[in-house]
């Protein structure tokens, strides 16, 4: 059963948790921020729904929460971090405030972040650096989740991408993994006995399929364009590893637990050029042409990205935000 | 009919047509470098094929060959250009080689470039990075020559993007447009009398086709992943027009010719941290790792950016460049 439940309340719990578990007083309020906002615009499966299984790898000893990132290397705009396996939301919150401060003194700068633990919403990373006036470019290397193109073994992981920018009346936010579909979103047809929209991956026998149970068993999730989002994967994989001179995906896998991976954080300080007016005068020229445009379906209207989800933030502000009330219970048993 | 040409003999006859046409010789050995390496590596569409097309711009004044790269701000590590309808090739070479110089001296540059033409292809600017040591990441708006997702109208760009780095013993490239099937290959499926080996666009009923014919009449290809690649091409598009205060895709489309383009280079010096032998060693892990998979077609292997258009580089420096000798006669009979 879904219920609602107010930021405020759901922000407030978290940290609660947190800080029973040991965390610092200001770890504990960024880390329930960044899984409160996930929930609060629409993304349970990185914010709510992970946060028992989250607190579960800090009891295992995957994540260890009294770590703090460590300088490894620095050039000018550029910097390398070790995470120290800390709590990776906190680890990618200060790698791109760090980014931040680095674009304000250079105009760009770039962020590279070993041994860190899973971000949960990469989006949140975007958001945090649009909603102080930057543009950014972020994304993490993961296990091997997907076969690279022709394949049919996972060699490659979904590596979330984020580009982020200021806007009126909110950012304007793109996060998106490589895999066309999540595991959770086929997981979520797979519950309603539905099929994907499109085809999403291979069956064990190498047949593209549009049924969710068939990938999940063959774990062979297709990437966006085919070959192109192979790619693409291949590359940030590529660019992490080096950058951080941490883990690539490959060495990820070879633990049983996601953990240590690499990340990096691009920003950029587009307020050197333009005034903040002057940038949200091009950002709606742009938004507004792409959705002039008559649909395919009627019914439909185009969308830019995150436009959906600043909806879902702003009904879930008004009316509260939807969680199912078993993961609430299990998060309330928490010690 | 197909017919092999010698690099030194394409690269040379280019060079030569083009200081006829009015380029100093130093721009024409360059613009003809990019066109020839292009072809080189089999991208004929954005090398051989197109020459005429460009000289042709030239004369109807798209392109202006006397302009120069003008530094209109910058900002340590962030500069924008405006490129003065100048020749896209050149513009873009000149960006990507500024961007560098910046990259040496803060590790991290961005180069925004506005008012350029067509840069052919993309990656030959990664290319130029790459075989200097350096990862790049760049990219071009275009006009609007694909629906945004759920969309019937053309709205967005392909926005080719490409990344690349350093690799032993050749480069590492991803040089990827927006759109799962460019019109050049479904022109060549079509030519063939042949379907796309997966659906890529709408007929002008609304419906998914992989018809080559019905997507080129209704104007309306779809994009990598579908909404992911609709709102990663409306990311780079908000970008390139912020950070060089340039031209949207929009802006673009309201002229007939593509021209006045925004691109964005991004630089980055990883040797400021790791030798060479050290990156090297991490790419050949990641990309052994990569193409170590069994494959759905046992015929077939698992393939990394740009091995394949390597292998046609090493190919045709030994045999000659394939080019259509048509394409050929009409350059040799060019001014």
């Amino acid at each position: 059963m879904i219920m609602k439940i107010a930021y405020t309340i759901l922000a407030d719990t978290l940290k609660d948790k947190l800080i029973n578990k040991g965390f610092e007083k200001s770890d504990a309020l960024e880390c329930a921020r960044l899984f409160a906002q996930a929930t609060l615009d629409g993304v349970n499966s990185h914010g709510v729904n992970r946060f028992v299984l989250f607190m579960s790898n800090i009891d295992k000893g995957i994540i260890d929460i009294q770590s703090k990132p460590l300088k490894i290397k620095s050039f000018n705009a550029l910097e390398q971090w070790d995470g120290q396996l800390g709590s990776g939301p906190n680890n990618a919150s200060f790698a791109m405030t760090r980014a931040m401060t680095l674009a304000d003194q250079y105009g760009i700068s770039c962020v590279a972040l070993r041994n860190t633990n899973h971000w949960m919403r990469g989006g949140n990373y975007g958001l945090l650096a649009a909603e102080a006036g930057y543009m950014s470019i972020c994304w993490s290397n993961t296990m091997p989740n997907m076969p690279a193109w022709g394949g049919n073994m996972p060699r490659i992981g979904n590596n979330p991408l984020i580009f982020s920018m200021p806007g009126n009346p909110h950012p304007i936010l793109l996060d998106m993994s490589m895999s066309l579909f999540s595991y959770g979103k086929m997981e979520s047809y797979q519950r309603q006995d539905k099929k994907l929209p499109y085809p999403g991956g291979f069956n064990k026998a190498g047949e593209m399929t549009d049924d969710p149970q068939s990938i999940i068993e063959s774990m062979l999730p297709i990437s966006i364009g085919y070959w192109k989002g192979s790619g693409l994967s291949i590359m940030l994989d590529l660019f992490a590893a080096i950058l951080s001179e941490g883990r690539s995906t490959g060495e990820v896998g070879q633990d049983d637990e996601e953990s240590g991976l690499s990340q990096v954080f691009i920003c950029l300080s587009p307020d050197k050029f333009l005034s903040k007016g002057k940038m949200h005068d091009i950002v709606n020229e742009i938004l507004s042409y792409t959705k002039k445009s008559s649909t395919i379906d009627p019914d439909a209207e185009v969308r830019y990205p995150s436009e959906r989800s600043f909806r879902i933030r702003a009904k879930q502000l008004e009316e509260g935000i939807e969680v199912h009330d078993q993961v609430w219970q299990e998060i309330l048993a928490l010690g």
